[in-house]
């Protein structure tokens, strides 16, 4: 993809507009950890279970009715794949969503239930970008890319935007530093437009750190080959996009990578602490916190991104000690 | 208790100003169920993880400064006892509370930790009315009941306020019908006196049915003896009382009662659909719903009123088919 314009604050603002039309804001939430308050923006809280609601809205309801009449066509391991379906509903667009076989069964569920078409591929052998252009080519529907895009960047903005103004209405004064989970850095640089105040930190899985690693060199490198299974699908993208990398770059964010097992404890003190069912994925913010890897400030905010995981996992993690 | 005053609509409101000042509203989530949206309110994500900081927040800040230096004792399986020392911490007050010995670990730990002293009995054999009391007697404390208080049934009211503004806001009308978790009442009487228009339907566990059964012959009856065992600790109330009970008879309040099955599917369906945590006692009106047992109007609402559950009972209900 080559986006033809850059996001912007202004568009991030329009988004959370059209967004909060529809969707009230999920909750910020006062975690204790080490004497200090965390506030945690529950994006689980979502009807879909993640934040990717906002940039399928945001930028569905830009297409033209001539590209509406054509469709949408998507790629993703399930979050992204259910918000474009959830959008596309509503607004009476025919979806198609090519997926990763191996991806969470719930995700595959839940995006079949929205009404949209799946189309499943090898993670590790496809590529889905050319499927999705391959697709595109065919029927004329119109590509929704999952982060490399200004609408979607735009759109996961406005979740940096609630965060602004719900810490500005609870504590008194606005986010220092965020603590985004990033696989493409769509939520990551959206924020980071809506907080041009804050520090910004981004966490990816071990193994998958490439946007930490990109920053650290600064220039986008790729996921090393062969890179390790994780439980954090949300999280697997092969290579971030020069859109996303800019606003992060030149933001000085900082990268952090996260263990299985960091995970693991994020996730039994979002259930204990919080009640939320957060994903590995979503709670990889929080796990940089609980294990030391962040200084925390004052007016610290993370965010919890998405809650779609399968029970059984699930209830192994919760049931481990 | 003979409370000498009765909780009132005016008593809800200024309750929930009071409250509105600390406490963000939960949200208020949409759910599909057989083709209906139901509206849940999502208790489980106050700070202690249930709407019971609310009864305990207005009842301590209602005190005299006299009564809040002798300290205040409650009696509670957990989730009011949190409620109290939350707010007995936040004012500088000492708070003894007075617990079951089979309480959920969960709950113990997180009472102990906001700085309260807990005395433990045995649920079957000591009355923690008498307890608490003696205690009262012993000390000069203030005794702050679970349910059978006026402030308690206006605090937990504020939950039904908040109910109706977000149905007002999210759905363009106040809900027409509520369905309340319930133990001793005090959630449901409030709400109904939050809610004049609504019909009211109360739920309990089976074999702890004793207010649906006291609605049902028009005076107060006891659960039986020897009652079963169950997981809803939270709704573990031996009887309910008068200024409860009067409230919801005088709304021709309905009494439903659930299976320990229905609950756990209940758990479950809020897990996957919402990404909620929910304690069994803080699922029975979504279980009610799910077992076919409340006929759906266009604005039904639901309270899920708390998500302290130990992990292993959640890990295990969650993987279950």
């Amino acid at each position: 993809m080559s986006p033809d314009r850059q996001p912007s604050l202004a568009g991030v603002e329009r988004a959370a507009e059209k967004i909060a039309a529809i969707l009230p804001a999920t909750p910020l939430l006062p975690l204790d950890v080490d004497g200090k308050t965390i506030w945690c923006k529950a994006e689980c809280l979502q009807p879909i279970g993640a934040f990717k609601i906002r940039g399928g809205w945001h930028r569905l309801t830009d297409l033209t009715d001539e590209q509406r009449s054509r469709g949408v066509v998507a790629f993703s391991s399930g979050n992204h794949a259910q918000g474009v379906a959830w959008a596309a509903r509503k607004l009476g667009v025919h979806a198609t969503i090519i997926m990763p076989e191996d991806a969470p069964q719930a995700k595959l569920e839940n995006t079949s239930a929205l009404g949209a078409d799946i189309i499943t591929y090898d993670r590790m052998s496809g590529s889905r970008e050319k499927l999705a252009a391959d697709f595109a080519e065919k029927t004329g529907a119109v590509v929704v890319p999952s982060f490399d895009d200004p609408w979607i960047v735009e759109g996961q903005g406005s979740c940096g935007l609630e965060i602004r103004e719900q810490m500005l209405a609870q504590v008194g004064s606005v986010p220092d530093q965020i603590i985004v989970c990033c696989g493409g850095g769509g939520l990551a640089s959206g924020t980071a437009l809506a907080n041009p105040d804050a520090r910004m930190i981004v966490v990816e899985p071990e193994g998958w750190d490439d946007m930490k690693r990109s920053l650290e060199l600064g220039t986008i490198v790729p996921v090393d080959k062969n890179p390790p299974a994780t439980e954090c699908d949300a999280l697997q993208t092969m290579q971030v996009a020069q859109i996303t990398f800019d606003i992060l770059r030149d933001r000085n964010a900082l990268g952090l990578s996260v263990s299985r097992d960091a995970v693991h404890h994020a996730m039994r003190v979002a259930f204990e602490k919080l009640h939320l069912v957060v994903e590995p994925g979503g709670a990889v913010a929080l796990a940089a916190i609980l294990a030391g890897k962040v200084a925390l400030t004052d007016r610290t905010a993370i965010t919890l991104s998405g809650g779609n995981v399968d029970r059984q996992l699930f209830a192994n993690i919760i049931a481990e000690n």
